[in-house]
């Protein structure tokens, strides 16, 4: 449109182009994944919608209502579930531009409390979670982050403790983070435990 | 406010108090004890978030933005999906006004494709289906209404197929709509067939 407009638009431009450099964001990663697990029947694994409330519809074209009102909600739940090889699966993302530790901050009352719900009733219930500064993406379970929390006297979690925990995720398939191959090897674990 | 609206409004309460007569919708039922259900916590299952497309947001109170203009989307999935006893569950829900029969014209061709998916992965696919005259309501698995396609002429379903084949669902828990009671025989029925 006019002059000041004009320079907004080359503002936005120029945050794209750094977002294509440093790659892709880690939701847009495993939805694109996710996609490929669906194709290749490995893994039935979707991304919630957000929840919206809806406040005003406009009934003008009946086929086709147009939303003219509405606000995001807070999710009561975590951002993915699925199935694998039978198994539920639950999880939630996150990613820290901090280098050396993950803020607990990030992580909301209510996606703790489902995760547990979940895990308690048999699923595997995680969270995926990533430094930005390296790219490096741990997989965490329920499990594993209450079991922190509950001893822990600082309000994060050190990198170190990932590295020395929870296993990395790496990418495979042609750049692809394949997380599912994590899930497989916490199977195996799982069952080498009940074996002893 | 003015006179027309305040007719406007009356009217809506005649609408709210008809449908109070006749009940709630199967939907709602199913959310009510789906709540029930997590507050107990005997199974951990929510309805999915219809998908919308969003065109334009306004961004004047950062907190809280507004959606100005958005669409409904096609789901990909089915609407409902949770975890029972370990078990990953998936289904969809549909009411009929017709008195005997009902319409294969209510199920998409997706929510066929994503339940086959899920039952070929291990997970419990199936639909809930009632007849609104008299409040008859039926799980048939996905497994059930493939076969019931393959094999039909006509392009519905008769009330006595269900009533032959597939468990009708009962009222529990002071008068809730209690489908889990179902997939307990299923899971029995599952195990027998195995046993022999």
């Amino acid at each position: 449109m006019n002059y000041p407009s004009g320079i907004k638009k080359q503002r936005k431009k120029q945050n794209i182009t750094k977002y294509n450099n440093r790659g892709m964001g880690l939701e847009e990663e495993i939805n694109s994944v996710n996609n490929f697990y669906i194709e290749k029947n490995i893994a039935i694994i979707y991304k919630k919608p957000t929840p919206i409330h809806i406040v005003k519809i406009d009934y003008k074209t009946k086929k086709n209502p147009i939303i003219r009102e509405a606000f995001f909600e807070q999710p009561s739940t975590t951002d993915y579930n699925g199935i694998y090889k039978g198994f539920y699966l639950d999880f939630d993302v996150k990613e820290t531009n901090n280098l050396s530790k993950f803020p607990l901050s990030n992580i909301l009352k209510h996606q703790i409390d489902h995760l547990y719900k979940i895990w308690k009733n048999g699923g595997i219930a995680f969270m995926i979670i990533r430094f930005k500064v390296n790219f490096d993406t741990y997989m965490i379970t329920i499990e594993q982050l209450l079991n922190y929390i509950k001893k822990s006297e600082v309000k994060y979690i050190p990198k170190t403790f990932f590295d020395n925990n929870c296993h990395k995720i790496s990418y495979n398939y042609i750049n692809k983070l394949d997380y599912i191959q994590i899930i497989d090897k916490f199977l195996e674990e799982k069952n080498e435990k009940k074996e002893h």
